[in-house]
């Protein structure tokens, strides 16, 4: 295989896999329904990814990484924003997937101190990505200032926590679009 | 046993079974271990409760029966306030206990629509509480009026959701205080 066959394989497999870690929880999806997930033997999957540990850290810090993106690009609310939009529209498996991972890897971070250390990098990465936006837009005179920017990031991120709990457990988007609104505003110069 | 006995005996159980169901999770508060948690014996504990589920069902009533109390007298926020004082002070097994109840909740209803059913009507009550003080609190004139009632209570659920998801995975407390003052402040009058 090229570098790109290896490259293309690995992202089928991490998407086969967030799908099938979301639907089954981490102990649930066993190797056998990794296969099948990914239609691929456990040799081809385990060529790729050590072992079930390394996949599911591998599908997760696919995730934080993307976010990281997007955070440093649109902001926290517009991650949220987009969220929303994507779980209240036509319900795709990616969402799904995407919010079964983060309740996943908040169930490892309660139970598994040594997934804990290892997960500590990429939710600071997540924070930085939001507190940098956050002082960008303190500079440009849009964000309040009678708060500290990092309370601010923290009350970003308690909200986004909030709604990856709502949504990932099935609760309809009810009036969370005008909650968004309600956040946005509490961050913004009055 | 006389009535009380009965009831102080429950109560005993109810507390040691909410210990296990948070430390080991649903499936994982085997029958062995809620015997080893209550030292009582399998038959002792299911003469009061008929089966593990409806145990577990009995523990998160509980807990949010005495939610809606306390919600109901000094508020969400409040409510809030107090979780986090108690997680961030000399970690006690009863908050440890009651948050890996909630996180515990939350993933049965992603994974369990029969109990997403049975639990609806309990979280209708934890938000009707806050709805209705919010509604006292308009009355009173000490309320933000530009942003309806229903849209400040799915606000501080946000928040709330957020700070069980936050404490449950034991991450810390951070500025989580003036955070809460954030929130606080964006429910009332400007």
């Amino acid at each position: 295989m090229s570098q790109d066959q290896l490259e293309a394989r690995r992202h089928e497999i991490l998407a086969a896999a967030r799908d099938c870690f979301a639907r089954f929880g981490y102990e649930g999806a066993t190797v056998r329904r990794l296969e099948d997930a990914t239609g691929l033997s456990r040799g081809a999957i385990f060529h790729h990814f050590r072992d079930k540990e390394s996949l599911f850290l591998a599908v997760a810090e696919d995730d934080a990484a993307a976010m990281v993106e997007t955070v440093a690009r649109n902001g926290l609310v517009q991650v949220m924003r987009d969220l929303l939009g994507r779980a209240a529209g036509n319900s795709d498996g990616d969402t799904a997937g995407w919010l079964g991972t983060q309740l996943e890897v908040s169930r490892r971070l309660r139970t598994d101190p040594q997934f804990a250390k290892r997960w500590a990098e990429r939710a600071a990465a997540i924070a930085d990505a939001t507190r940098d936006r956050l002082q960008r837009q303190r500079d440009a005179g849009v964000l309040r200032d009678d708060v500290p920017v990092e309370v601010l990031t923290q009350f970003l991120e308690l909200a986004y926590d909030g709604l990856v709990l709502h949504l990932a457990t099935g609760r309809p988007p009810g009036e969370l679009s005008r909650v968004l609104d309600v956040v946005e505003e509490a961050v913004r110069r009055g």
